[in-house]
């Protein structure tokens, strides 16, 4: 997924929690969305739930792991001999991923930790954390976390749910195919109509 | 292709006839392009002269049905345990183009059907169907169709036949490598220059 | 690498120079950008330090040529049965690309040539000659041939050296993943404060 939105750690997060449960157990996922590349955060492994995910300490792999039944963390205690300042997803994260894809880790490369440092906040999250190239606006609540009925407030308007888009007249809201909440409109560009952007706030109507 | 115009039906019917014949025979395409998902029309297979298409009865898959000299329909009766309302594309889909190219159709996933019930005239189309990131303007017109002395009305301008970008000037018309009548201009955008977008007429000047 | 930018031979061979040499040793590239597509240059097959590149004779493989320390040049005589005039990159690179990665060239598709006809400059290149999706502004001067205490003129300001995007308060240069040098700015976009674009000047201030 090249088209997470750039330096936005927190949407990333909410976004891969919901796009891994989509993958068999066994995956095995390399993620960054990284602007401190190359700074002072560990890199770590988490296993969560049968999944395999492999990225930096800096709060990406946070959610999916507050979410987790059955985990674990790593600190990678290896170093390539190469290590650029810039590109760790490659240098760094990609052999350790490729390396577990293998099930052929070597002794010494990870270390115990109890837990990733940064946590970000678990719950669902009322704000837009992507929009795709139709303009339709995934957001980090999930669909089970609302009512069928409810309607939701975003740029302005108060949205209705609907199943399908031709179902819809205008902007509607409807449980996308990862489980979220997502705001869009029949053969229309959502985020255009209602001038929404990732990071902008919606919120479930009363 | 991930860059076929949003919504477009029509044009992506062309593109897809006029792109699969550079496959080999025994490919399978899934296809969607697919604003009416979760609504009523089929999912269908059809087998067209060797090849294999997956999709949804919207048009999509008529024009290349319509020009095959060997062709058959299917309805597909199997439905996976979790249809999401947006995304038959994996869901529902994607498993029947993996067993179709696996060559391994279980009994009953797939059911006679004479034909597709949306059908698009099949003959050639006198549109833009596709600008690509050059600004090149893919028309729905197959180059056999036009002779190489015509000129062609796009934009308000006529335009000539060239045989490469080098040997024309300023904007011209080639036969693309899929077959069909492209609008270019050497080191340019031909739609910048021309104001061309999907949808635009073009026509052959008398 | 779809987003090499359109037209530009020059910068895009002093990408892939640098971007071939972070591939393993028997790695085979088909490199196509060509504006002159149908024209009369040579298709060729260049063996540099161990990797194979196939392409046209238009100055794009001509930097990593001249930078090579082993290398043999080659004329490809062989034609495909259908060779567009717009896509040689598919008739005529693409299998000849492959029948290299697999070892086995038939007698006859390829001629011994002494050298590329088409030489750009293989000295750094003191421009931007890539901008990424972040507006990072790869140049082509080869970081190790700047000492980390210069600063570089681009866009009106003199920029400093980091090591990191955390390290740096504004615009700053550093060495990228490929050796070179990058201008770019801490999750901001370098080309929007700097208005860089491909072909811009950058200059080592001295």
């Amino acid at each position: 997924m090249h088209s997470a939105p750039a330096f936005g750690i927190e949407p990333a997060a909410h976004l891969l929690s919901a796009l891994a449960t989509e993958y068999p157990r066994g995956s095995v996922f390399l993620a960054v969305v990284d602007p401190g590349v190359g700074g002072k955060r560990d890199p770590i492994v988490i296993q969560a739930d049968g999944r395999t995910f492999v990225g930096p300490d800096n709060g990406l792999l946070s959610v999916l792991w507050q979410r987790a039944r059955r985990r674990k963390c790593f600190r990678i205690a290896w170093r390539p001999k190469r290590l650029t300042s810039s590109f760790h997803g490659r240098d760094l994260f990609a052999p350790v991923a490729a390396t577990l894809a293998f099930r052929r880790m070597p002794r010494g490369w990870l270390a115990a930790k109890e837990s990733p440092e940064v946590l970000f906040d678990p719950a669902d999250l009322g704000k837009v954390i992507y929009v795709d190239h139709y303009g339709n606006c995934v957001t980090g609540m999930r669909a089970t976390s609302v009512s069928r009925n409810a309607r939701i407030r975003a740029g302005g308007r108060l949205l209705r749910h609907a199943r399908t888009f031709d179902a819809a007249e205008g902007p509607f809201w409807y449980e996308n195919s990862m489980g979220l909440v997502e705001i869009a409109a029949p053969r229309a560009s959502a985020a255009r109509l209602l001038r929404l952007r990732v990071g902008y706030a919606i919120r479930i109507a009363r």
